[in-house]
């Protein structure tokens, strides 16, 4: 590395083999996977693009490597002092090689998973709370954190038969915010809803049945108070069980002749209601 | 074919072999695609799944083929009659090596495109209005059709850049809406929109700037009046032409350290407090 290319802080490494081992974290990034769940594994955090990129940095998960352009380095200058990880410096063609895909964000980074919240610590202080049921769509779960990050949802829940919100997919379509706004699992489901409705906090179920209360009245029925907004994955909707736990259905007043909405689009509405009428 | 299978007043016609011609309008739809603004696209317009067939069923496109299993024309019987199409009915295994893929909804009907309605046509009773403007994702222009069915959006009106809404992606993310809410293409675009000024219509545009009004107070003030809501491309937002043309500019009130949310929650959103006040 001679001087001019370097950059004041950050350890910037080039990478010119694209069969380079320092940057096996990022290979064949679609076919291999980071899932947990699946045998090849490893379960990394991968965020890409210069924001989400800026989002993890700002978050608990503290990537331990990058890869990256030279242009997009420079974009995140600013950002790098005090992030320990090295930034792999490729080209964009041997970026493609290693990630198995031309990939026009330009940076990646790689963090470790962190040792998960429980229920008590992300609901302590929150005001509202998204619970989500059998949201096993990793576009919806993570449409479902940013719209909770621009609306003022303070902690997500997971009741059961939810995607992973770590999967690569959903950081990059909850614009980062999968890694900001803190989420817990039911470790009992649906007995925690009991856990939740114990510390106060009022369980709204988002429900298309007709007999279920329209969403301004019920959210002004509940203004004073902390909330957990339940919803359910699109099509079967929240299980009977979860829907007994709730304190109160509420339907958003739909047009004649359509028969609901996107599950990430109907929370947000939700969600909108809640701030509408201010903390 | 022995009596036992057919289907009372529908024409069902079995394709055992994969290279049938008949069944040409749903061949190799990934690859071939059926865009007419490419060289290969045949520029029809395709639906698929029960529900989406349904709609295209009760829209202006009358669908000419419809291919699928038994199973699905079972689901399908009482909405085929009236229908001249023939219903090609398939396995699932000839049905995927027809459309290039495994296609777990069962079933396709093909229509071709009628001619388009006039602005002055689609606008005359709308009481809410869409106006899109650089919205080039399939996906994002599906949910908007959705979103605005669902929310009470008499119309939506293209101004430049947007993607094409009988294309078979958006009509899926639609649920088949985008073959039922009335559009139109701007032909002068920003001009258009002092068109619509004329005839009475507030023009309202989304924006994320902070000198813009909230929108609860902004629909509050146009409760009595015909709106127009002007949304633009994730990104690049509204150009400055169009945003000069709007009557009002409106944000979405949003927690600190979010930028934006999603161009059809967006909409959702100004949709929702549209009809929240009712008409």
């Amino acid at each position: 590395m001679t001087a001019p290319d370097s950059v004041p802080d950050v350890d910037v490494q080039d990478v010119t083999d694209p069969d380079d081992p320092r940057v096996d974290d990022f290979r064949d990034l679609n076919s291999v996977d980071r899932r947990p769940d699946l045998p090849t594994g490893k379960g990394l955090v991968i965020a890409e693009g210069v924001l989400v990129v800026q989002r993890m940095l700002a978050s608990r998960f503290a990537p331990h490597a990058l890869l990256g352009t030279d242009r997009r380095l420079q974009e995140l200058k600013d950002d790098l002092p005090g992030c320990a990880a090295p930034y792999y410096r490729a080209s964009a063609e041997v970026m493609a090689q290693v990630v198995g895909f031309h990939l026009n964000r330009g940076v990646l980074a790689a963090a470790r998973r962190v040792p998960e919240q429980s229920i008590a610590e992300v609901v302590e202080n929150a005001r509202t709370i998204a619970v989500l049921e059998g949201v096993n769509d990793h576009e919806n779960l993570g449409s479902i954190f940013r719209n909770a990050a621009g609306l003022a949802v303070d902690a997500v829940l997971f009741g059961s038969g939810c995607a992973d919100p770590l999967y690569r997919r959903a950081v990059r379509v909850s614009m980062g915010h999968a890694l900001l706004v803190p989420y817990a699992r039911a470790t009992d489901w649906p007995a925690d809803l009991a856990t939740l409705q114990r510390a106060g906090i009022r369980l709204l179920a988002l429900t298309p049945r007709a007999d279920a209360l329209p969403l301004p009245e019920a959210m002004a029925a509940v203004h004073q108070e902390r909330v957990g907004l339940l919803v359910g994955a699109e099509g079967p909707g929240l299980t009977p069980a979860a829907l007994r736990s709730a304190d109160m259905r509420v339907r958003i007043p739909m047009s004649r002749g359509t028969d609901s909405l996107n599950v990430a689009t109907a929370a947000a509405l939700a969600f909108y209601e809640r701030a509408r009428l201010g903390p």
